[in-house]
């Protein structure tokens, strides 16, 4: 009767500062571990000789950053599992997602402080690493980053039924929470500059793009990624539209001229697309 | 390129009251649609001619609620479902999730008012439907109910490594935000009585059982609800671990009872069970 | 140059568990202590001779939890307070404010279970003790308990200028987070049993008032626990007004008959009022 | 009885967008309205006829952004404070909070984008208006914005009692959401550099400051404004304590070298002060 369990442990924070003289570099990562196995004895007959504990886990995320600077999320997701999978004989698939909080420095006149650090706007940098002892899949990402365009933005010429009120536009605000999950094709990646790279892609291509629709953006922002960033493979977005809808201020003795909206957080509409090479 | 798309409206919020002489009976839910079919070509080419607008969507929850009481979050999610997959060809496969805010009536004496509510506590209903013309899947569920329990709870006898600190004990308190989702067997289904008999049982389950872990009562739990509830074919169960470490005491002078507890909510264990007939 | 400082400890959790025989009760708080007095050498001079830490304040917390059971969250600000007066010479004004999560038992057939819970629905319990060594003032309180009315609730007659666009209504919802704190008279007090009084009082009066708007009503509420709640001195209320918009159905070829409505969070009017002896 | 009262309209969400050919600006702000006045009779007698209703608070702040480019929070807040003056006779003091948030444009090669905006980080800036018809006060603000020093952070020689635990320590990593708000002196004020200079000391000054404490660095913040911003008249300070925790590493077989820390949000520290001129 029991046809899947998971079990393991999620939000373990994790502040690690790496000390260069005296410019420190800081890794802020909140990490989630998800075991499958053949632990369906701690189900059924409530034995837990098989069961390394979920707080062990989370020790295991201190121990293995107490040996040494974090070269990124990528890096320690995949050394996570590794070390899951060679201690634990039960498991048969582990699951470790990273996401990075970024910090940038504090200014210091033209400079920068070496150990002063600012957290960083919306947007958060996530790396996920799934093995089965056979394979291992890493996906890394961005997930909620805000972003706005003023201008290119049109959505008209849709289909209609007796319940479509919305009016056509040529000229709207777009605005997205964005979250983008990529894989790497086979060989050596540079995590970081790999990563910097897309964010950059997916970022430039949604400020340019002549916008019919969320959609139509959103397949512009992934094949941008496929055309410029060799080593994607694979990428999956999901864009809300967060609407911003233009205020009627003629009822005020004003005329509408497209300048004063409502941001609005529900309802929503939800995009999302895979691409693939 | 493209190898998957969807798209649709979230959180659209609906509160509907049906008046029934002095007594009104209130409905509060909250709305996702999604689609999924042949888009490929607003993605693609900007082309909206057959992309039917979130905001319609939108329209489209309130207008039905417009036509008469809605009996329950389960017909109107298969209702949204039917009437998007009867309008629009291009749609392959549509989910439509209504999740239900409860109210409780407000005590009048011993009596209660007929038209004024005060918000459930901790915990939602839910229903999704998921329809690709062939076929519609229908999953009840309730999520996010806060429960404990302060005895018949233990955790011991479990695998250690080097990094295992974690003292053993038998008797601590168990916490959880439960979520469940279920199936039913084919055959006509009474939702709400169904709905209810579950959630009775997962609580009453949950009380009572002598747990040796989380995983050892959700199992238990599961086991309940397809053991006492025979319309169940399938129920997934996840639940946090909401850690309750006990203080230790003595360094102020006191002895530990078990009595005083520092409620933390990260990090969390995750334990997810699928039980199936 | 320095004309004000504060400094204490905020969301302190606890919970506590007092065993009798099989039957538990729960206390599950949140504390948060604050000092005022004489702390300007920590500030102006890095002189932390006279400060006790913020982790001592909350180790407090829970040391005089460990002593034995809690009866309240009125006598447990009031025994923090004297606490922390008793020992510091420095302090000139302590201010502890404790919120209590209230738990309800899991029904066991037609009785309780005596060892497990669930979470109550809105709204959470409060006490804030505030100490000068000269007085004491004791407030109680209740926070954000959602509370809806379905009839009698009008908005009419309201002043106009050239802005309002606002349509007239003898019938709508009236919705809102209530947040309620009073001051008892000199006295002995029951205080489990005088908030109980408070809280059915305000839920009474909202349930059947004829309401003219939301100010109407919360006199009305604060009018009638000055009347029936002989103990209580001075209350001050809170209430946003949680609006819920009617859909115009019209356009969909449906007679709009105010059963159908949107609940909005943004933007929310927010109505206070004191009431004194 | 009715000893106060107040109401208004919160959370009013506005983006104004103005368009300077193909450079446009953008402003994101949420206002909340507050009325004092002569509004007994709404309260006691449920007469509306003298009160303004929310939705045109609510109205007027779309009227007035609709006549043309805002220039900031500040002279929007006043504005808002000046026209329901005006208008209402019965009103006897008004305030106005705006919000800001921040929007970075998207970079477009080594140039930027004029119509493409990604959100900036943390930290919102405010302006709060007040006015009573006799006389106006204007408070700029910045809120919740996170920084971290991980150097030059020490917290030992404080007050010790049998409850006191915490080790002490020469470094730490400190930690804060920092909250500020400020008063200017008379005469006139160009608020955007005003309070980009009163960001940039404060950041500057937690960046390189011997801290002794969070008490110890919010006195050096407050002064360094005082001292460096000559419009400033009076400073208000908030900064929780985000305690990061050191993992102990030796139970693990390794060397503590205050490396690994555990980022905590509850319980917190929580510093307030005042400076003045």
């Amino acid at each position: 009767m029991l046809a899947h369990t998971a079990y393991g442990k999620s939000k373990v924070r994790l502040v690690q500062v790496a000390r260069h003289g005296d410019r420190h570099d800081l890794r802020d990562f909140t990490v989630a571990i998800q075991f499958e196995g053949d632990y369906d004895d701690s189900y059924t007959a409530g034995d837990n000789s098989g069961v390394l504990p979920t707080d062990t886990m989370k020790n295991t995320v201190y121990a293995l950053a107490g040996r040494g600077p974090i070269d990124g999320p990528e890096p320690f997701a995949l050394e996570l599992c590794r070390h899951f999978l060679d201690r634990n004989a039960r498991l048969e698939r582990v699951r470790v997602h990273v996401t990075e909080h970024g910090w940038d420095r504090i200014a210091n006149g033209a400079r920068q402080h070496g150990q002063a650090f600012v957290r960083q706007g919306s947007g958060t940098r996530s790396a996920t690493a799934t093995s089965d002892r056979e394979s291992t899949v890493l996906e890394a990402g961005l997930a909620d980053l805000v972003i706005l365009k003023s201008s290119q933005s049109a959505f008209s010429g849709y289909m209609r039924d007796e319940y479509t009120s919305l009016p056509e536009t040529r000229d709207r605000i777009l605005a997205t929470s964005l979250t983008a999950t990529w894989r790497y094709r086979a060989g050596e990646i540079a995590f970081g500059p790999a990563w910097w790279a897309v964010r950059g892609t997916l970022l430039e291509t949604f400020a340019g793009h002549e916008s019919e629709s969320v959609q139509h953006t959103m397949y512009a922002m992934g094949r941008a990624v496929m055309d410029g960033c060799g080593e994607v493979a694979r990428i999956h977005l999901v864009m809300p539209n967060r609407h911003h809808l233009p205020v009627d201020l003629t009822p005020f003795g004003l005329e509408n001229r497209n300048e004063v909206f409502v941001p609005t957080e529900e309802p929503h509409g939800l995009i999302e697309a895979t691409l693939e090479r």
